[in-house]
């Protein structure tokens, strides 16, 4: 998220103390804030007067202005936050290593504690137990949509697996065909389910119920149908844009934590424009390094057309050709490293890294009022410090959804659309079909070529 | 709809009155349904008492029950019904006469009027006027969504439409090609704007009216681009599933008018099983005659791959051919019919009329739930006797999946998949990649003859 410093965890009650630090941002206001949370905070506010007073004081008389959020009790949440962090980001890099099928894993993983949370969001408990099979429900229509979503992603890479097998081959082959109308006979079913169990009295309840259902599915199954897409065309594309997100989450934080004094936006109070342009700084200069690394690796680059997880090797085309540049004339003669190499591909990065730190920041700002309309604190308890998945998963959502579509619109054009189009040949159609698209083919290019010439 | 007489529109406080009806049926409980409607309805509990001892006294006997609605006001209200169908019917049939595009045009008319509907229906008039700006954002919405949807349906035809003129070809080429760019961006600025018009205090209603935008244009979309896609594929695989709901609610009306006595559903206290029953076995007979009419018209069956509005001729594939069947044995010899045709896709019509019947009668319940849960009567008033467009639209929504799905799934992969294949590269590839293809297919299929032989 752009420009912010967290809600700490330690402040239970914090929801109407927060509104007060934005408005009248005084010491005092600042040290009554940690008052509820017991004997420590009394050192800490004599701690955080005199680093206040101390430390920052040019600060202070230059911008007129004082950080927003100060207190010792950020520098805890700090390192509570940190600490998940470090484990989180050391699971991801574990699990990018294994492979696009982990990684796959590892999203429909995120995805269901998404759901989880989300659906118990917004569930009254003694409603419930009124509807017997009710969360069930909800659950068959996120496998439904789930089956529906991997099923399209993750066909053509199924029947790529299974070619040596043609029993297997023949069964895959037709079952996907029918995946539509198996998803929708589910859908279907369910949808009479819930005509049928509608309860008088519970109505509304149930009708709000289902729409949430189908909006938190769209949410949920929006975003990780675009991620598990992407991670199919390439780590790459999958890795950069996500890293992009952590990277300007953790800057905006630090700056917002050493800088932070002048309010981004109302619903997120801890938000500060110091934070925010920081952020958008890192991000970008990140994108543009990071994306000289990681495209050298051809484990990153390369699309996986099956489903197995052994090596990848392929011309990953010329987006990843490193091309020499001389830096003589901008540095020293004496300095040793007189040529570096860029990828072109590092310019699509710039355009991710602008995304990532102006736009997707947003998807945090709509969460923070989701959470402000609904009066919850955080969407769940799953990560210390951070709240719930769904917490984290704000911004990599949106930036999800546009780095698959900044991907097939501007990248795959380039030099992959022949080998997609021979993909779907090969999965939709029978070897006599084959023989007769190319013959087919073959007597229009021939009539286009008469005509042109 | 299955199986049900609708409410009439001349008692406008019948919602009370209409749970009487189901659970008390005696005759002065009619006739006092109709009491609040002024003078005629005296005369109308006379005349009705009478009818009901004179005219039907064997059935009473018999069922040892009676009419589910019987006064009156059914007669006048059935006129006024018969009146707007006959009208609505004429125009159809005018505007399937006229043409793919016209019937296109239709559809995003009866779109825009039930997204009118439903964006009205949720709306609080007076939290919309302190927010300025906020029925644009819905429109916004709406035309984003039209963009992408009708831009995935027609572009492929645009593009065939345009081929004669080189500089235009070139232009919709590359607008196609960033189609989807173009819509996310248009969503993206919607959902800033929206974030960035959030008020304080309104923040609850402001997301609900941005998670029910959703849904209704999920429903309305969702619906109307199944629609169109099948209208390509030939007139034939819309026309059939959206008659054969026509004629299911007006037999479930007939039946449900004449015979109606065991309540359906409780959702809706009007309809019967005799309506649903009567409506299915009719149902399922038209589909199987009206596809054998429908069938051999050209205009009907062939796909259109163009925005042009000229005369359609094609080889509309074996499933249109008909098959001489001989009667005799059936029928008696001096009978001078003794051979019909039958065209193989009247199985397929089979399927779609059992659908009709039994499952897309779900849509109207879900429909009648939905009214109940929000307490209205009806969508809207467009259509006299029948209420809004969505009224008239709950079962044809269904269908029109349904129909899609299921000629994707079961007819188009036994004749149409090659040319689909042909229209893709034609659409996406450039001259020189469709030879590249063409080489490489050949390559492979090369290969895979000798691993074969």
């Amino acid at each position: 998220m752009g420009g912010h410093l967290r809600r700490c965890k330690q402040n239970p009650n914090n929801d109407s103390n927060k509104r007060k630090i934005t408005t009248t941002p005084t010491i005092d206001e600042h040290g009554a804030l940690n008052s509820p949370s017991a004997p420590s905070s009394t050192g800490a506010k004599i701690r955080h007067r005199k680093r206040s007073t101390e430390a920052v004081p040019e600060v202070t008389k230059a911008n007129g202005g004082q950080l927003l959020v100060d207190d010792k009790s950020k520098y805890k949440s700090m390192l509570i936050r940190a600490y998940s962090s470090i484990w989180m980001i050391g699971g991801f890099a574990l699990i990018i290593y294994m492979g696009h099928l982990y990684i796959t894993a590892m999203v429909v993983v995120i995805q269901i504690f998404m759901a989880k949370e989300l659906f118990n969001l917004l569930r009254r408990a003694h409603e419930d137990r009124q509807l017997p099979g009710f969360r069930l429900l909800n659950w068959h229509f996120f496998f439904t949509a789930m089956l529906f979503v991997y099923g399209r992603i993750l066909s053509p890479r199924l029947v790529n697996t299974v070619t040596s097998d043609m029993v297997l081959y023949r069964l895959v082959s037709s079952l996907i065909k029918y995946h539509m109308v198996i998803c929708y006979a589910l859908y279907i079913s369910g949808f009479m389910w819930f005509i049928l169990t509608l309860k008088k009295k519970m109505y509304k309840y149930q009708f709000g119920q289902y729409a949430w259902t189908h909006m938190i599915l769209i949410v949920v199954f929006g975003q990780s149908s675009f991620t598990v897409a992407s991670i199919f065309e390439g780590i790459f594309w999958f890795l950069l844009p996500a890293t992009l997100i952590v990277i300007n989450d953790i800057a905006a934080y630090i700056f917002g934590f050493f800088f932070g004094r002048t309010p981004l936006i109302k619903l997120s109070p801890k938000k500060t424009w110091e934070g925010f342009i920081g952020a958008s700084i890192s991000t970008i200069i990140s994108a543009f390094l990071l994306a000289n690394v990681m495209g050298r690796s051809k484990w990153l680059t390369c699309p996986r057309k099956d489903l197995t997880t052994g090596w990848l090797d392929c011309d990953p085309g010329p987006l990843f050709k490193p091309e020499p540049y001389s830096l003589s004339g901008w540095i020293p003669h004496w300095f040793p490293w007189q040529e570096i190499t860029i990828l072109p591909v590092q310019g699509h990065a710039l355009c991710l890294g602008l995304f990532a730190s102006i736009i997707a920041p947003f998807g945090g700002f709509f969460a923070s009022g989701f959470k402000r309309a609904f009066k919850i604190k955080d969407f769940g308890d799953s990560i210390p410090g951070h709240g719930g998945i769904t917490d984290r998963m704000d911004c990599q959502m949106v930036m999800a959804v546009f780095a698959y579509i900044y991907h097939q619109s501007f990248v795959v054009p380039q030099n992959l659309s022949v080998e997609m189009i021979l993909d779907q040949i090969f999965m939709n159609l029978s070897f006599d079909e084959q023989q007769a698209l190319y013959r087919r083919l073959g007597e229009i290019l021939q009539q286009g070529f008469q005509s042109h010439s």
